[in-house]
């Protein structure tokens, strides 16, 4: 095929230099004509295009050619899109949006059923739910760092979690416990992924059982931290060795496990001490005034190895179907112990070392660095300060600090890098503050645009952070990207935070879905797959007992209903022609017999709301019913071949007589 | 705020360039050191990323930096993910999903009543389609040139049109009509989009009724193309003012509009005179080896001017609701013309002037040039070769083609530039080729990575293509991008065009979708709105009656159930505790009081998969029934301040005694 006549890869660096800019040694060169097809020289470029010497810096920082892959792979949540985001990094470019909790027709997500039952698990009293609120994506760890097999992710509107395999990008598992309303520190996971921690946000009843916040808010009620049992092995959830532990209704919010020396606690923010629970129209004030009238909140501390040990000792008590450790229990039992936090704090992030924790009151200039030394010298000693409300132990503030470091205006979450640094959003300054976790010190302020919410550096929030990379998670894009209607993507700013100053390298814009926050992994650590083993159900992992066989292709009527065994590869479906009566059950089974990489075909069937993504090696099953008679034209769709156009059949459902 | 120290901006671009690259005057320099948080020079840079002098000069092409926009947005089809993709040329980067068959939570997109209706108009038969295959977008024409008012995309798989208005990027029509079982052709606008062209791809029987292609193929199956007529004022697709005319089952394929010249008529190619229905568990060979037997398909020429004629004289007949000029009728009277075009072709595209009609057969290695002047010429002399077996009249091939230029292996489809150059992407080789309409003679090459399929120039199916960039819309990406699964993105590769070779500038994956076609506008052709006036309804661009004043939020019992009027602004709703009794029928009437740009705010309840997007000064209205007592927080789900996460409050479900 057609070959690019380049010039010579011999020439030398500094040849090449010299021959591309000119500039600097004679005034006008344009040097690369008759070469790649290019006849601007770079300062006709710059000038052309407006580029300062720092954007051409950021550009070749970021500018990732043809073929060539990222360092990074970042996995962000979609926000109420309902899904997780895979970019490139340092490109910013986005590989794949993952249907998570949202039905997903590229993906055939929620069109099979493999992928209906999997949204089914994720069912509400009965209710289908097709969307979510992704918040908090957490990758799998192995000894506190990224192993890159799963990543799991919180659905802040409904409570739930669902269970991403990594080995092929696609969604296993959901889950749900009706006994919280919903959840906002979620996903998070304990250093070897023996638990997947979700921490209620807004309080309501146990099973959201009706009754009247103006009467009974405080008694009735109630926060909790869910650890939900993950199996390595199996790669799931298991909803049965899981347990809650009972927390007052203070809304928890953010969470992180503990790691290293505070491995077997976990650490929840809370917002919410005043126990404010709306009613602007009877006769309260707005929420947002009611939530900060304290000055301080409780960090909730939670030492969940204790609380596991209390579970295996009959001391949960099974409330919607999960063992919750009663709140009575879990202060009496040292389970759970406050600490108080300044007011109204979003991130609480864990130091790389697990010695300390970095909390974040956005109504506070500072951030404030808890010792886990500290605190658990208090616990240990029963040293209390005194009791909530609710008989939970409370420590002393000025005991359990390290100190306190000056951030500005509206601090929310932190991230760490491999020198000894933090990095805090801080959303109404609208920048990333850079400082000394020993020192205390800010040390650079990088402007974002606009208004940062979380941000996340590479492999920022294990025990080995690599620096590096800083992608600053803006909420408002406001004049930053050109005009698309009245809804606005966000804004990701990638940063280079190798040098003392921050550099600002990129401007992304998300065209789809509010990310929350993200995990950010080297990609040596991934190791997906490039097809499916022939026959194989990507939600078992191994060969259907409905796997189609080539030339054993065939449609068969059983009491249940009309079986067709199809199957699928360039350029044709056989059979391509599927004879059914009105009225017929029908399971369709369908194999790709593909076998080379990218060799996806589609399979749709017109005005049946059918369509699915077949991968080499997939099999798949629909179940549906043909209650209308007639004549629908049924197709790959996903561009395959040549003649991919003619890979196509009919589905003929004669009417009943 | 903080300000970088930055090299100041009166240093000479020679000045920057010499600090910047050093390399040719001297071997080594770290210039920028101190400056802006940069150290490497570029040559250091080029190393580090392994960049050749080509990947620089792509990379300052590309580049966009901070707040900088993009000259170009090309909205590109989203496959079977049944959306738009906005992207930014030359970045590439994606600015927006716009939902179109599909729902879509982040946007709120068939989860309040407004977005339901709309997504409605596209039921078949009574089903709901909550997907679509949408393949080919068009924007509004005046002239013959964008207008850049409105967006049109068919869906292949069902057979609708949906209608996007760019005021607000958002999809305000779908239609459907059963007298077609699925499409391909479509959209595709007439010069002033009087119409949006709608062709059949798999032939049905009308109204899809059953029939047996073994025995009734030829006699019952039909094909059609649809002129849907668009009310520019409403900014609507008007179906009583529409029509079809009647097409034998030939498999049509991809449509173009004549223009100029040839404007009045439409150009629609056949890939199976074979009348080849499958079968190949029934006796028949597989239709891909079926549809290919014949040399000549015939390009369909329709003069839908006269076809407006006999509409109005009352000669079309109505089936299935849609006024159809009869296969009989439309040859007889000069509607319908056949000429023979090389086997299986894809596009049709009509040049620049409008004079010519470039056909890409993708089983011949050449593009046929047809003259639009020589074929009318024989129409209007009725000299006609023979008939085909429906009785339409056929041309003779040699005396309506100026002449067939030799591509390549696979020719799919043709774009233009402002210099008289055509662009045809060819699959199976890989390439764009780059040619001359005027000499029918190759310029040049361009590799792809890998099978492109459609490509698109800026505004180049227009009267006045722009030239400067062109897409190459490939289906395979292989290993041009971090692996993500079994299931890879597409690749979209933007190049260069302005020089006599084409420069590839960049890889960009398409991480959610299969694009098929796109259109690229020069963005000072759109004029987006900022927000909505306030009580806005977003569908009807006027004032809701049910629009929501600050002061005047309430709760009224009435005998269609609960209505409840809330406002949202910054940080709170009014009311934020609503009451209702299980079982209400709930009308949820809600506005967002922002005016200020990007004050989107999002309103989700718990458990009862309600989650709407409320932009500024949007009005939006929900209706269900509070079938599940309890206790379920709402909230914001758009993170819209700081005190974001106190924008929240409970819906009161009392139960039934």
């Amino acid at each position: 095929m057609h070959q690019p006549k380049g010039i010579s890869r011999s020439l030398s660096a500094i040849g090449i230099m010299a021959a591309l800019v000119g500039g600097a040694c004679s005034s006008k060169s344009e040097v690369t004509k008759g070469g790649v097809g290019t006849s601007a020289s770079l300062t006709d470029l710059m000038k052309a295009r407006n580029l300062s010497e720092a954007d051409v810096n950021a550009a070749l920082k970021t500018y990732t050619p043809t073929g060539r892959m990222d360092e990074y792979l970042t996995f962000a949540s979609g926000g109420h899109g309902g899904q997780v985001i895979v970019i490139g990094v340092p490109s910013m470019r986005i590989l794949k949006y993952i249907a998570v909790f949202t039905p997903e027709p590229w993906q055939g997500y929620g069109f099979d059923d493999q992928t209906k039952a999997v949204l089914a698990g994720g069912k509400r009293f009965g209710k289908d739910l097709t969307w979510a609120d992704t918040h908090h994506p957490a990758l799998s760890e192995q000894g506190g760092d990224y192993d890159g097999k799963f990543l799991f992710i919180g659905d802040k509107a409904n409570a739930r979690i669902a269970v991403i395999d990594l080995s092929d990008f696609e969604t296993k598992q959901i889950v749900t416990s009706e006994l919280i309303g919903g959840d906002h520190g979620a996903a998070f996971v304990t250093p070897n992924t023996d638990y997947i921690v979700e921490t209620t946000q807004y309080p309501v009843p146990f099973g959201s059982v009706y009754a009247d916040p103006a009467k009974e808010f405080k008694d009735k009620f109630r926060g909790a931290a869910i650890f939900w049992r993950f199996d390595r092995t199996k790669g799931r959830i298991d909803p049965e060795a899981s347990f809650a532990v009972e927390f007052p209704p203070y809304t928890q919010d953010l969470a992180d496990a503990g790691k290293l020396t505070s491995d077997g606690y976990a650490f929840f923010n809370s917002i919410n001490t005043e126990l404010t629970w709306g009613g602007n129209q009877e006769g309260n004030p707005p929420m947002e005034s009611g939530y900060s009238k304290n000055d301080m909140d409780y960090l909730h501390v939670v030492n969940w190895r204790k609380a596991e040990e209390l579970v295996k000792a009959g001391k949960a008590e099974t409330i919607n179907g999960m063992k919750v450790i009663r709140l009575a229990t879990a202060a009496a039992e040292g389970v759970l112990t406050f600490v108080p936090e300044s007011k109204s704090p979003h991130g609480v992030d864990v130091t790389p070392d697990g010695e300390d924790i970095v909390v974040s009151g956005k109504l506070d200039t500072h951030g404030t660095v808890f010792s886990f030394a500290k605190i658990k010298a208090q616990i240990d000693a029963k040293k209390f300060e005194t009791k909530d409300p609710y008989g939970v132990p409370v420590l002393s503030f000025k005991d359990s600090i390290r100190g306190q470091v000056e951030l500005g205006l509206g601090p929310l979450h932190t991230q760490f890098d491999d020198k000894g640094n933090a990095y805090t959003s801080l959303f109404l300054e609208t920048v990333v503050a850079k400082w000394s976790v020993k020192d205390l010190k800010v040390i650079d302020k990088m402007p974002t645009h606009y208004n940062i919410g979380h941000l996340v550096a590479a492999e920022g929030d294990t025990i080995h952070p690599d620096g590096k990379y800083l992608i600053a998670m803006n909420k408002w894009a406001l004049d930053r990207f050109n005009k698309v209607g009245p809804l606005l993507p966000q804004n990701f700013q990638l940063a280079d935070i190798t040098q003392t100053k921050m550099q600002l390298l990129y401007d992304m814009p998300i065209p789809l879905g509010e990310p929350h926050y993200a995990q950010m992994i080297k990609v040596d650590k991934l190791k997906p797959i490039d097809v499916y083993t022939p026959g194989e159900d990507p939600m078992t992992g191994k060969r259907s007992v409905n796997a189609v066989e080539p030339n054993k292709e065939r449609v068969e009527r059983r009491p249940d209903g009309v079986h067709v065994y199809m199957t699928a590869i360039r350029s044709h479906f056989t059979p391509d022609i599927v004879r059914v009566k009105q009225g017929d059950t029908v399971h369709w089974h369908i194999d790709n017999l593909e076998q080379a990489y990218d060799a996806t075909h589609g399979f749709a069937i017109n005005s049946y709301n059918i369509n699915i993504s077949i991968e080499p090696g997939e099999h798949s099953d629909i179940t549906f019913v043909a209650d209308k008679a007639g004549v629908f034209p049924l197709y790959c769709t996903e561009f395959c071949s040549a003649l991919h156009l003619e890979m196509a059949g009919y589905f003929l459902v004669e009417p009943k007589i």
